[in-house]
């Protein structure tokens, strides 16, 4: 087997509209919005809690997956670089791993605050964050 | 669209051959082992150097995936927690995210450190780690 399928657990609703406005990293944004986990996932949230910081992994749909060099946040001054080297959205496997704050739960709505994600992006994951 | 399709880009190498035998947690673990990337991807690798910490995903694909609420780390004590805020394997979609140290670096395979990942489980993303 060298592929599996992903099943999209939420969605993400925030006013960042498109890629080009998004914060280039989680770390450096204060923006908050909406995680909607669908229903049938509600069981796996216990224990998530107001004031925790957790790890969060989205599915970026909008990625192109076949490309594997990029100029790093598009700065050509500083070369190609192998798309595993960087955290450039494109990548095989479009996978983001933020940390985001949770500022309030209401049943399946986490509202967080850190988002570098676009309005509507696919949610795949949450984890509790590694200490560091 | 409500799922997709993660291709897996590498395998790891390694003396850990069950979940049993895994460290509970990669900052807890100093085995060694081998990430295998296959060729195809090789040209995403530019960049990454020895001593340098890297993000890896995995595919946990012997994981239960149909399991929303477990005990943390097998301790019944503590009570069942919905498995989002845990760092179980079981879970919708089984990605692991570890921190890793690049031992050695040689075409396409990449001697690492930290391993908490059993022989023989797909790698789906490498990353440039976030600054903490």
């Amino acid at each position: 087997m060298q592929q599996a399928e992903v099943r999209f657990i939420g969605v993400v609703h925030c006013d960042i509209l498109r890629p080009e406005d998004a914060p280039a990293f989680y770390d450096a944004s204060e923006r908050a919005g909406v995680l909607e986990i669908f229903p049938e996932y509600r069981d796996g949230l216990a224990g998530i809690a107001v004031g925790q910081t957790i790890t969060v992994l989205f599915w970026l749909h909008l990625a192109d997956r076949s490309t594997l060099k990029v100029y790093p946040r598009g700065d050509r001054t500083k070369g190609l670089h192998g798309v595993f080297a960087t955290r450039s959205p494109m990548r095989p496997n479009p996978i983001a791993v933020s940390e985001l704050k949770v500022l309030t739960v209401d049943g399946c709505r986490l509202e967080v605050s850190g988002l570098d994600i676009i309005n509507g992006t696919p949610v795949l994951d949450l984890k509790k964050r590694m200490k560091h």
